[in-house]
C-alpha cells in the first residue's frame, strides 16, 4: 500500500536524512515525488508537489487540488495546501521549500502572508510532468535554493497595508468572534441538531483563527465525514485579495491531511460561520463548492459578531 | 466634469507627450493618477491605476474593481482590467506599463498569457495611496522601467503547458463554437425573446474569442444596459488556473470602457454561453456576481459545442 503522509516529525526527518547520507535540506527535493502523489487534479492532470521545512524542524507536504464543474479560482495550489497544512499543525514558520514546478505568481503572492516571507528559500526540482527521477535538483543539490525575494522582487505585501504588529498567517489569531444572540435559535430541530451544534462551535473556532486582516471578514468551516470525524478550516486572506484561500478549501485540506484518504463524497455535513453582513461573504460560494464535490452534504450557515466584553 | 477615458489614440499620445516636453514613455507615469480615478474598489478603498502602451502606439488604462458580498477572488486587478481593455480593442501587444503600486504576484502571472510577456517593461510609480503627485517616478524617469522577467523570474507560464503555436491572450481566437441544436428551443417566449436572442449571439461571439487553452472550456458573456447597449466579455484563462478572469468580469470591463459610467444596476439582462458539460463551468458563479451587483438583471445561460463541419 502506498504511503500517505502529510507531516514528518523533526526527529524522523533527521534520521531519514542521515540514512541517505543527506542533510535535511538535501532530503526535501527527494520527497517531492511523494508529495506529488497526493495531488487531486482531475482538470489539468498536472500534479504538483511541495515539501516544506518548518521552523520546528518538521517537514510538511502540499499538493494541488482541482474541482470540476466550477471556475478555476476554486483550485488550491500545492503551495497553498502546504501553508494550510503548516497552519493546521500550528507550525510557526516556513524556512525552506522544494517544489516540483516553478511556483506561479499567485503562490509567490500567497506566501507573502508569512512573516519574513522574502527569506523563504525555494528549490524547484522541475520534475513536474516527467516521470523520471532525474529532475534538475533531484540530486539534492542544496545550493539550488534561492530566496522568495528573488522569485518575487518589489513585492506587494502585508507591509503595504498593515501595521507591523498585526498577526500574519502562521501567527496566533484570536478574532474575538461569538454567535449573535438570535443566531442560536437557528439550530434546526430534529435528528441533526446535536451534530449541527457541535459543528457550529468548531466552525466558530476556525473563524476565530482565520487570517483576514485586510477585509476584517474572518470565516471558518467545519466539515464532518460519515464516521463523525470533524475537520476545521480557516479562511486565509491575501494582501492582494484574489489569491485568498476560502474556508471550505482550507477545511478540505484538513480533511485530506487528517482523514482516511477517501473522496469528498464522504463529507456529510458542513457549517460555515462568518460575520453578519460581511463585505467579503463566503456563503454562496462555499455552498457551490460543497454541492459540487458532495451533493448530499448538508450545509448550514451561522453568523457571528465581535464579542461585547 | 472629470475626464473619463480608457484609450488614447497613438497620434493624441504623441502630441500630449510633445506638449509636455516628454517622450511617450515618460508620459505613461503622468497618466497613472487619471487611471486610478477609474477604480471601483469599495472593499479596500485602495485605488490602483495601470497605464499601458500597446504595440500600435495607443495608450490603455486599467483600474481595480471589487464586488462587496462575495469572496475576493471575484475582484479584478488594474492590470487585468488593462489586459481586458487591450483585448476589447484588438490591440496585438503590450510593450510598456506604468502602475501605481507594485504588481501583485497574481497579476505578474496573468500577464504571462501575453506573447513575449517577459519583455514587457514595467514602471512602478508608487503613488498608490498618497494623494500627492510626487511619486517615485512621477517625474517621468523612463529609466525606471524594468522587464517583467525581472519581476517574475523562473516563470510558470504557457510554455510549460502549450505548444508554441497555440494562440495567446491578445492573439486572434476562433473557437469554432456554435449552439447545440436543442439549445435554440430554450429561448423564452414573451417580451424579452428578441433581446435574449440578440444577446445570445453576442455571447456566443464572445465565447468564440475566449482564451481558454488549458481547460478547453471557453465562455462568453453579453450584458445589456437599460438603454439597450450591449457589452461583450470573453473568459480569459491563466496557465496557473486561479488568476483566470471570468467572463462576467470581462464584460463588466467592457461595460465600464464603453458605457456611460453609470453603476452596475443599469445592467438589465445578461447571457452566458459556455460548453455543455464543461469541466470548468462559469454558470453558478456568474449568476452570483450578477445577482450581487444588479439584483434585477435577468440572466440566461445557453450551451454550445464544437461546430461539426
Ligand atoms: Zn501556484
Ligand atoms: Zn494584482
Amino acid at each position: 500500500m502506498e504511503q500517505r503522509r502529510f507531516v514528518i516529525e523533526a526527529s524522523e526527518a533527521e534520521s531519514m536524512a542521515k540514512q541517505s547520507g543527506l542533510t535535511v535540506l538535501q532530503l526535501l527535493p527527494t520527497l517531492v515525488k511523494e508529495a506529488r502523489s497526493l495531488a487531486r487534479s482531475p482538470i489539468s492532470n498536472y500534479y504538483v508537489g511541495a515539501v516544506g521545512l518548518g521552523s520546528s524542524g518538521r517537514i510538511f507536504f502540499g499538493a494541488n487540488l482541482e474541482f470540476p464543474g466550477l471556475p478555476l479560482h476554486q483550485s488550491v495550489h500545492a503551495e497553498q495546501f502546504l501553508i494550510t497544512n503548516l497552519s493546521l499543525n500550528a507550525e510557526p514558520g516556513l524556512n525552506y521549500l522544494a517544489v516540483s514546478a516553478a511556483p506561479c505568481g499567485h503562490c509567490r503572492q500567497f506566501f507573502q502572508e508569512i512573516r519574513n516571507a522574502p527569506d523563504i528559500q525555494i528549490l524547484i526540482t522541475d520534475d513536474s510532468n516527467s516521470n523520471n527521477c532525474g529532475g534538475v535538483a533531484e540530486n539534492g543539490d542544496a545550493n539550488k535554493y534561492e530566496s522568495l525575494s528573488h522569485f518575487l522582487p518589489h513585492r506587494f505585501g502585508p507591509d503595504d497595508l498593515l501595521d507591523k504588529n498585526v498577526a500574519l498567517a502562521l501567527e496566533p489569531h484570536h478574532n474575538h468572534l461569538s454567535f449573535l444572540s438570535d443566531s442560536n435559535s437557528n439550530i434546526p430541530n430534529g435528528i441533526n441538531s446535536r451534530v449541527c451544534d457541535d459543528l457550529k462551535y468548531e466552525a466558530l473556532e476556525a473563524a476565530n483563527k482565520s487570517h483576514a486582516p485586510y477585509s476584517n471578514c474572518p470565516s471558518g468551516v467545519a466539515l464532518m465525514d460519515c464516521e463523525g470525524k470533524v475537520y476545521r478550516g480557516s479562511y486565509m486572506e491575501s494582501a492582494a485579495y484574489n489569491p485568498s484561500l476560502g474556508p471550505v478549501q482550507a477545511a478540505l485540506v484538513a480533511y485530506l491531511v487528517g482523514g482516511s484518504g477517501d473522496g469528498y463524497e464522504k463529507i456529510v455535513a458542513a457549517v460555515l460561520v462568518e460575520k453578519e453582513g460581511a463585505v467579503v461573504r463566503q456563503e454562496y460560494t462555499a455552498r457551490l463548492l460543497l454541492q459540487m464535490i458532495s451533493p448530499k452534504c448538508e450545509f448550514k450557515v451561522f453568523h457571528c459578531g465581535l464579542k461585547s466584553c
